[in-house]
This record gives C-alpha cells, sequence and structure tokens, in this order.
C-alpha cells in the first residue's frame, strides 16, 4: 500500500516481474477491495497470489517510532511478520522507508555481528554497475559500522551482480592514508590488516563511484545519501541540458531525429527505474525498498532484486561471512581490551 | 609555480585575464629563469609584471605543516607574503591546497569573528550558477562553523555571482526538521532565528545542488568535496555515454554532425575551465585556488574570481557581515551562559 501510487503499480509490477521469474508467488497486504480489482486485470496473478486483507496502512509523513508502536497491524508490518514466519522469501516495499528499517529490524533481527543494517543500491558507471551503501539509514558511523557495510557490501556485490571477487573502496576526501575524518581512517586500517578473502581498494573520492574504480562503495549513510542525490542531481540536469541543446536549433532538431535510437538508449542507461530496489542489508530476512515515486517498471525491478538475493542464498552467504569477520576480529579486541 | 603544468599556463592565463580586466598588473613569485622567457612571449605583460626571483617551491605532496615550517621562502608564500602587505589585492595559486590554507591562515589569519576558513566554489544548475562551500578544508564541523559559512557564502554570492538576496541552503538528506546530523539541526535553528538579514530555505538535499533550489549550498566539507567530486564524475561519465551514443551507428554520426554547433555549446555549460578558482573564505585577504590540472583558460578564469572578489569589496562587506553576526548571536551566548 506504499508509494504515491500505490497499490496500481504494486499490482503491475508483480505482473511484469511474474514474466521474468515464472516461479515468483505473492503475497499482498492490503486493502482487499482495492486489491482484487488490480489483480482480476492480471488473470496470470489471481492463482498465484494470496491477499491478506489489513485496513491500516503507515502513511509516508509516520515517524519510525509511531510506525513500530501503533502500526501493528499495519500492511507493512504483516509484510515483514510473513518474512519472519518463513511464509514469505522477502519482502518488497515502496512505502515509508524509516518505518521499513525501523520495524524489519524490531521483527527480523540483525544477523549475528551486525550493529546496524545499512541501505545498499546499486548505480550505473563507466564500467558497469557500483553498489553503495549505506544510503540513508545511519548518519553517523564508526569505523567498526563501516568494516561491517565493507562485508554487507561485499557479499551483496557477489550475489546481486554477480562478481566473483569484487573490490571494495572507501569513500573519502582524498586517497592519502592522513585524509579524512578518524572513522575512515580507522576503518581503512582495519580492512587493509583483516584476513578476510577482501579485496580492499583503500579510499576512493567522488568521482570514483561513477567512475567505477570498485565494485562497492562504502561510507555513512549522510554521505552516501548526498552523493547518491547528488549523481542522480547532475544526471538529469544532464539531460535537461542535452533536451535543450538538440531543441535549440533546426539543424540540432534534425541531428535529434537521426541520432533518436542511440539517444534512447543513452537515456535507458540512466533510467532510474533500472536501479530502482534498494536493500536493507544486515537483517536477518530479506527486504527490498522500491523508491515511492516509481512505476510498475521500477517496481518489477526491486521484486527482481529480492528475487536474486533469494535465489542466491543472500542471509546464508552474510552468515557466514559475518561468522569470519568475528573470528577475525575478536583477538584484536582482546588484545585491545588487556 | 604550483599545478601541472606551471608556469606556463599561469602566464598565459595572466595573459588572458589581463584582456578581460585591463586594469591588472602583477606580481610573479618564482623561478625567474623559467618565468622571464614565457613572459617575453607577451609583450603586453611585462611592463605590467614585477617577478620576485625564488628557488624554493612548495610540492603537491608536501604536507600543509612541512610548508609551513620550512616553506618561508617558497613562492607561494612569498605571494600570500605580498597580500598582508598590501603590495597585492589577492593570491591566485595552482598549487597544494593544504598549504595555501594552512599558509594562508598563519599569514593572513582569519577575520574577526570567523573561527574557520572555508573553501567555496560555483557549480552550474539548472538555474544558473550556486556557490558551494565548505568543498574540504573543515571534515568535520560544528553548528557555529556551519552558520559562520552560511554568512561567508552569502557574502560570496551577492559578490561574485552579483545577487541581491541571496538564498541559503542547508545540505541534509531530507528536508523535515528532525533529519540529518545534530550540528546540521542545530545550524538551522540558528540560522532560522538570527535577525541577520538572511534569506535561510531550510535543508535541501543532494539533488537540490543542481536543480539550483538555493544559491548557497552550506556544508561540512567531507560532504562538500564527496558531493562536488560525484557531481563532476556523474557529468563526465554521461559526457562519455552521450559521446559512444554518438557513435553507435551511421545514423547517429551523421546527427552528431547536425547537432554539433549545439553539442559544443552543451560542453561549455559543464565545462571545469569555466568554474575553475575556488574561493578560501574568513581569510583576512583575498585567496583563490586554481584547479592543478586546469589549463590558461581555467588559470584565466580562477584571476576573473580574485579581481571580481577585490573590486566588489568582497572583505569589506564580509567584515561588516560578521560584525552584524556577533552582536546577534552574542546575546544568545550570554543568556546560554547564565
Amino acid at each position: 500500500m506504499g508509494g504515491d501510487r500505490a497499490p496500481q503499480i504494486v499490482v503491475d509490477g508483480a505482473a511484469l516481474a511474474r514474466e521474468r521469474y515464472p516461479e515468483l508467488r505473492y503475497l499482498m497486504f492490503g486493502d482487499k477491495k482495492q486489491l482484487t480489482p488490480l489483480l482480476d486485470a492480471h488473470p496470470e496473478l489471481v492463482e498465484i497470489t494470496t491477499i491478506h486483507h489489513t485496513d491500516s496502512v503507515i502513511l509516508n509523513e509516520d515517524k519510525p517510532s509511531t510506525a513500530l508502536r501503533s502500526g501493528r497491524d499495519s500492511s507493512m508490518r504483516l509484510a515483514i511478520n510473513a518474512v519472519r514466519e518463513g511464509q514469505a522469501a522477502a519482502v518488497v516495499s515502496a512505502g515509508n522507508t524509516g518505518a521499513l528499517m525501523g520495524m524489519a529490524k524490531f521483527v527480523l533481527k540483525t544477523l549475528p555481528g551486525i550493529a546496524r543494517p545499512a541501505i545498499a543500491g546499486i548505480i550505473p558507471t563507466a564500467r558497469g554497475e557500483t553498489a553503495m551503501l549505506d544510503l540513508g539509514a545511519n548518519v553517523q558511523c564508526d569505523a567498526e559500522n563501516l568494516v561491517q557495510f565493507a562485508v554487507m557490501g561485499e557479499v551483496f556485490a557477489r550475489t546481486v551482480l554477480d562478481l566473483q571477487r569484487p573490490s571494495i573502496g572507501l569513500l573519502n576526501i582524498g586517497v592519502e592514508d592522513m585524509k579524512g575524518v578518524e572513522a575512515v581512517r580507522e576503518a581503512a586500517t582495519i580492512l587493509r590488516e583483516t584476513t578476510l578473502p577482501i579485496v580492499f581498494k583503500g579510499f576512493i573520492e567522488g568521482n570514483d563511484i561513477t567512475a567505477g574504480t570498485v565494485d562497492v562503495v562504502v561510507t555513512d549513510g549522510f554521505t552516501g545519501n548526498v552523493a547518491l542525490k547528488t549523481a542522480e542531481g547532475t544526471a538529469s540536469l544532464y539531460a535537461n541540458f542535452l533536451r535543450e541543446a538538440f531543441k535549440s536549433s533546426w539543424m540540432s532538431k534534425l541531428g535529434y531525429l537521426l541520432a533518436k535510437n542511440s539517444m534512447q538508449t543513452l537515456r535507458t542507461r540512466f533510467d532510474p527505474r533500472r536501479y530502482n530496489g534498494a536493500m536493507l542489508l544486515g537483517l536477518n530476512g530479506i527486504v527490498v525498498k522500491s523508491h515511492g515515486g516509481t512505476d510498475e517498471v521500477g517496481f518489477s525491478n526491486a521484486i527482481g532484486v529480492a528475487v536474486e538475493m533469494t535465489q542466491h542464498g543472500f542471509i546464508e552467504k552474510m552468515t557466514d561471512d559475518f561468522n569470519s569477520l568475528q573470528t577475525d576480529l575478536n583477538p584484536q579486541k582482546e588484545v585491545a581490551g588487556q
């Protein structure tokens, strides 16, 4: 029931995702009166979908604390409960991000060894695609959080981006050792010294994100959120200027007509719907957040991310890696505690 | 002597700037043997330029502390000294940013009421141009620093962007009051309550930077540096994808030929040389930092920024505004101290 045009785009997106993943089955939580006619428009969905009716909905303006306290029967909460009960393999929502994170953390708990979950996303780069986290769940992070994000991001890149040995970079304002805030420098020291099989490339800068210098960009939620939105804003500015340029003369209008197909390919490369589906990593369950303003194509991609994570055993891989990380970090801690 | 192709691009840039500002005169600090033949190629420069010879140069890899200690006869230090002595109205350098900031702060001191200088830059937006600070001088900032950056940025936008009543926004990860880190929220409270004639628009997000939502974007040096470089990286990625799109078929190649002029205009809109010249604000003297990798066109623009700041009485306006800010903030402080 969450997002700007719910539940229409949710149901239509579910139908689109089903075409790509024929094994999909859905539990839909929300207002049966709204959902039934929408489902009826997709006969192929009807038999693979179970509607769980509830009147209660988390609103976009609800605080996470309010959602937790008074949203026990909300569609969002019931959907998360279904993951905890093993009825669903993953939950996908276009609703309130803070509420989704708060409730998912409360209901599903974090995986052993993870202090704080993070939000991860995928962005287009000159060399393909790069994962970035945290995109806004934790505005302030210490070194340990960042190290955990690095491990979470590494597993994510292996499972969703299908990379064998993804490289990790810590976002900073220079590549020299002495640069940046203390948490980032300390995290770099830990990642350099770890015996985990992680390809740590050290510090990267803002321009390295879209250059694709690394497969996983690790940063705190404040910087990550600003960087992601700055990149989106810049791409959109460039697209606007390009449109104006093509409209600026008869010659360039004609030029556009000739280059139209290529320009559509270009647009597709930056289409935010392709990169829809931010992952709430670190939880004991798969939770994918769709952009609230997306359409059915975008929502179907968010479902696709949930499917990929499920099929590639994301939670199991995370659990294994955090067990190793614990073993790797604990001796250090014992020394430090003496 | 600083930057990738110094002193060639410095001298050539000085000649270009002189065409735009015929009243310009130069003091050049550096190796006379290198400078003399370069100057001779621009006869119009010879009579308006005084060369101050020195062998000592600050290197890019020098730490600010090293530069301060052992760079007393360096070209950078002597140029800054000339501003303190009133021999020069402003200093422009393409050298080591950290050293320039460290030495300028030591030699020129900050203006009364300013705890820390900041680096400001200008970026292209959908609505024209926006100033942003801090771009990397202060990795961690408290609320008071951010408030001072807001006032500094406001004066900068009035003098260099020639705006009557520039609007100010604080970079955050949401527009709601409760969002973000404490320093940012606290700075917002102070800016909302101040009686200074400042147009404070509250919080903005990353995508607002290039949207031109405000005339001055205020943030800490870590976030600002990452955001600026992310924007540069994204624009460059888009430009690469556009180039590939035009090359992808015969039709689109022909389309490019027809749209060529418009595409050149587009390139100019994002040309980093146009926006070259970051300002070290808050010092008792005008200090402009050129990008080290720029060419003579870029360097001449950095000189242009220094000229604009000088001609519009930037230091005087800053001094006035910080006097008012002190009067405005001090009563609050007294109450808080009781």
